[in-house]
């Protein structure tokens, strides 16, 4: 049980946290703070917090554990701006989809070095769609969390940040960073990428306008996260710059290679690609029924 | 309403068909016939048609209506199975996913010329499911069915499948050929070969076994059509082979440039087609909520 939580950045995790934790009765007040006065408003009128801070520094003042919510790339200006208003034996963790980077941000907002009151952590959740608004207490349930130790990890932080995510219905598990930021640039970070890239493709060829009106449930599924904050993926993608352009170059490697198949007329193999794929799906699919 | 109806090929979109115009009433008998006695099997326990034919000609015998339900590539085996069968006065429709190669190949297996009394058909709608068993009546309610007149076309052939996808709450569109085929090859061909391609490219990754555990809902989302049928969907993108390759050159292209701006950190510019692509596909959202 947490008595004095704070959210710094209002927005569809934050939101969804602060929600969750509440109605796991897991918190007693709840404060917050977004750079954007609207955010604020909408999470005092729903519920979601208790107490809008004047600033980050104001909103975690009381806080004993307090939750940055920021886009990855504003980790270095959350962290100067909160650490100030920290009180002693306050934890600090993170939300962020990158964790390389937000480590290393972190480090330089407190002099050279990740301090040991620090977690770094990731819910493997969400929607696309963003703000306070859209904000749901059961995001979390069931889904996993990935925690990043480093090297200073207090190991009473870690279990308090571990029992506040395990409160909203989460699983948490642990991983070094450099691997977290590998497999997720794998299952998140390139997806993304490829769907805008796919959408933005299709809103320049002549008759896009012909084009929407004749997309089905494939398409609509396939493009759902292009759909997300551009704002959001500009931070996740640039933070995570070394693993996703390691991949791209691969799936762009592949899609050539495709090609050529088909300019060959070598359809055995085209279908073998695809066999490959559908038996690699149902092995996903049969680990995460 | 249609004293005897006729589906050659009893998959998803056979099945699906024969039990939505069975629950509206707007059929008397139905027959059917698969190359695959297990598919004839279960559309007979499941009620699906009342009679199995012992081959395409036997089953069509009777028919006022004949609905060919074939992966795309076996349209002229089929026709040229069916003709001989077929009474005077049937009408012959289809529900491929790729039009130009279908009235190619049923001019083929008719003297070169297609007959006034097929019509060309795509109903757009479906699963990643194949096979009789996960038919569905509801499935084409509410869905776009396109038609694709030809030169011989018969009015009333083209007014009788109108009819028929409408009496399933399906709404019927005309569109040429060629039109469809480069329609679809941007909404639906390349999205799958798309996902098929980044589905494997990610199960030839060192640490494969550490990504599928970690996948979330964007990643089950944008892989969805992965799970599609490998053998239809190896027929579609063969079939409709040019119009594929040409929006797969364009995506590579476009791939690459975001290659080029993320190496050279002009990630104003990256965020931008992020924006364009989340506009895009709000536009899509608009017109079809």
């Amino acid at each position: 049980m947490i008595q004095q939580l704070a959210i710094v950045g209002l927005g569809l995790i934050g939101g969804s946290l602060a929600r969750s934790l509440r109605s796991a009765g897991f918190v007693g007040k709840i404060s917050g703070y977004d750079p954007d006065p609207a955010q604020c408003e909408a999470a005092l009128k729903l519920g979601v917090i208790d107490r809008a801070g004047t600033s980050a520094a104001d909103a975690v003042a009381l806080a004993d554990l307090v939750v940055l919510s920021v886009p990855v790339l504003h980790t270095v200006e959350a962290m100067r701006a909160v650490v100030p208003g920290l009180k002693v034996g306050a934890i600090v963790t993170d939300v962020g989809s990158t964790k390389q980077s937000v480590l290393r941000d972190v480090a330089t907002a407190c002099g050279g070095e990740v301090p040991a009151w620090f977690v770094a952590g990731h819910p493997i959740a969400g929607t696309e769609k963003s703000g306070v608004a859209n904000s749901q207490p059961a995001l979390f349930k069931g889904h996993r969390v990935i925690i990043t130790p480093h090297a200073k990890q207090d190991l009473a932080a870690k279990a308090q940040v571990l029992a506040m995510w395990e409160a909203c219905g989460a699983r948490v598990v642990e991983m070094e960073a450099a691997r977290h930021d590998a497999i997720f640039a794998a299952t998140s970070h390139l997806p993304h990428l490829l769907a805008y890239s796919f959408v933005d493709m299709l809103d320049r060829l002549d008759h896009k306008h012909e084009i929407f009106p004749n997309a089905g449930g494939g398409f609509r599924d396939f493009t759902r996260i292009a759909s997300s904050s551009p704002r959001m993926w500009h931070d996740i993608v640039k933070a995570n710059k070394e693993c996703v352009s390691e991949l791209l170059a691969k799936q762009i490697e592949d899609l050539q290679k495709l090609q050529s198949l088909m300019a060959a007329d070598r359809w055995e193999e085209v279908q073998h690609i695809f066999e490959r794929a559908r038996a690699a799906r149902e092995r996903y699919l049969a680990q995460i029924e």
